[in-house]
């Protein structure tokens, strides 16, 4: 909760932006950090979630190692600190120029999708005289009960390398001279709030380094990827993730040498509650089926989840303080999915209040848009209020 | 279809890339500008379909307005040769600083979208001294029969000023002496294909018409929007909309003075076709179905429909020409949504084949993000290949 104070030097900034807790960030990277030392497990920061540059440099100061998917992000990543030995870079879809960039910096690990890629990889770092270090993404066909946009694990996705492909691709390794399979790499989707999906994955995972062990691969890295979920609902009640019984799960149901590194890749969990967009109210009005409607300044441009998943996000009247009535909250842009609540209670809503939407520093402003040309939105940090 | 010289002249771009026919973008504006002029119709451009400058610059010189709604697009169009006269600002959601900037610049009218709106619209225009040209948007409850994302005629919809809502207006405007109510402004949704909603539209617009001329306002002008689909399926057989066939259904069903101007709104129809995003093949692979998916280099954040709408695209292999195989077209981002096609029969796939994604004129590039860090999409535009 921001105190009245926080609130009214909020009024100084123009609305919408994100505002960033950096205090909580830190409980949570910390509490993460802790958590996973306990195992030794390594975690790097999936920066798809939230690629702003202090929210980086944060991370990076704490120790975390990096997961990029695109050259870009290996190079940010690298100029906000991380080191090229912490860095992995997955992604279905990596160009020529990016994977020549990576391999230049020396990065920890490709996760590589396909056998043709693995081919691409091979011949890139032969020129370039260098040997390169491939997790296989592997494919383990496991239903993570979320969204299905963000359901990367299964049978028919795009992702990973199926158990088709493997045999195909063990054959032909010999010839690949120039890369180095040490790992293997899993990740089922995101937003995953049943543990048991997890321990499902550890069964698969399991079952794959034996398999790759077993045909003679020397795996010294198994990377079982991210999708920790958060609470969306009342965030307030789960501000920090829980991260001790998250990482007991694989702890439980890993079954690996002690001498093979785990990694993770969390980035939601990381930054998901530590953003709130802040947005004012600009009018209110009735809907034709007698609704009230609040139109605020921001948009599916700013956010887009609601848009595009559907996802609800808590909001929070910051400076209301009226009867509870139900509202419709919707942005600015002319299209009828840009609609952030629907039936949603709040201290009534008159023009000028302050709105929080929550649970928003994952996913939020890394995919913002200038749809309507609206400015990109700002970022406003809690120590700099 | 593209010569087999531009096709070659299209690797030296880097993709992925929006490529602009700007003939036949020629073609359509003149087109709809003389279909339009059959009529006195007046053309507005809805710039929210694709705001590259060159584009339009093109379609102000050939003589129309612009549709804007933000303060920024009103900018835009201004600086791309608009006249702020023939500019029209719509929106559920605006700012204080953008209603300001579009009152100084004297624009044609603001639609105005709620009774909160009108009251601040005449509070500022007060303050500046001026008298604001204003269109009430009516939301006249049609079902488009088009996709619910843009649907934006319906009674639950937060469009437009609800029956329920215009009474109260009614009311109160002898008080708002800084507003002048000249205009009637409706859009009912987007890709629609079906040309009886236009008919059933007039009607609606015919009866509101009647009713506030009953009640003493002087309309002089009414804007019965956009929406007018285009074939996104094959393409080739519609490149330029039957704008005929579409003015003919106001022109028999409008029923209003001559001296009404009867103004449209633009968008898709206009610049859809002469769009097209052009996309390398990076890898192919087999999926664990044993479906064959062939990963591309571009994906949601160049293009955005289908992720966003579900949205489907017809897809040339500009380059192959081998028997055909069915594939799905998968881009580089995370997330199972970014898919561009399923099971779509294509010449033989083979990396480093050219792809053109047809019909992404409109809501393309202007939808762009830098998700995953990637680069804003280049533009390239026929006539400078
Ligand atoms: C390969 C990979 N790793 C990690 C992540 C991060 O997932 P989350 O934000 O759910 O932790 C993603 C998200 O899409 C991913 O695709
Ligand atoms: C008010 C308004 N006018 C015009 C348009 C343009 O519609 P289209 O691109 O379907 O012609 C839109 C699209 O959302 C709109 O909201």
């Amino acid at each position: 909760m921001l105190s009245r104070e926080v609130k009214e030097r909020l009024r100084e900034y123009e609305t919408p932006f994100y505002l960033y807790d950096m205090e909580l960030l830190r409980r949570t990277v910390e509490c993460a950090l802790r958590e996973a030392d306990r195992y030794g497990y390594r975690l790097h920061y999936a920066m798809k979630a939230n690629n702003d540059r202090r929210i980086m440099e944060f991370i990076a100061s704490c120790g975390m190692g990096a997961d990029c998917v695109s050259g870009n992000e290996v190079r940010r990543a690298i100029e906000t600190g991380f080191a090229p030995k912490d860095i992995v870079y997955a992604g279905v879809g990596k160009k020529d120029s990016e994977i020549i960039y990576a391999l230049r910096q020396g990065i920890f690990a490709f996760n590589c999708e396909s056998k043709n890629e693995l081919v691409v990889i091979d011949a890139l770092a032969r020129e370039l005289g260098v040997v390169a270090d491939v997790a296989l993404r592997i494919n383990p066909d496991i239903d993570p009960h979320t969204h299905s946009y963000i359901t990367t694990g299964l049978s028919e996705n795009k992702f990973g390398i199926s158990p088709r492909e493997i045999t195909d691709v063990v054959g032909m390794l010999g010839d690949l001279r120039n890369i180095d399979i040490m790992g293997l790499h899993f990740h089922i989707g995101s937003q995953i709030t049943d543990l048991g999906v997890f321990a499902e994955l550890c069964r698969k995972v399991n079952a794959s380094y034996r398999w790759f062990t077993e045909e003679g691969f020397r795996i010294t890295d198994v990377n079982v990827g991210g999708g920790l979920g958060v609470d969306y609902d009342v965030p307030e009640m789960h501000p920090v993730p829980d991260f001790a019984a998250y990482f007991a799960v694989f702890a439980q149901g890993l079954d690996l040498p002690a001498s093979v590194g785990v990694h993770f890749e969390l980035g939601r969990s990381l930054v998901a509650q530590c953003g709130e967009l802040i947005s004012t109210v600009l009018f209110t009005k009735v809907s034709g089926l007698g609704d009230d409607i609040a139109l605020i300044d921001a948009s599916m441009t700013e956010l887009l989840r609601p848009a595009l998943y559907h996802s609800r996000h808590a909001i929070e009247n910051l400076t209301g303080t009226g009867p509870e009535r139900a509202y419709t909250i919707g942005g600015t842009v002319c299209e009828s999915s840009d609609i952030f609540a629907r039936d949603l209670s709040l201290p009534e809503l008159r023009r000028g209040d302050l709105l929080s939407i929550k649970t928003a520093g994952a996913y939020g402003a890394a995919m913002a848009s200038r749809y309507n040309l609206h400015d990109l939105p700002q970022a406003v940090f809690s120590d700099e209020l």
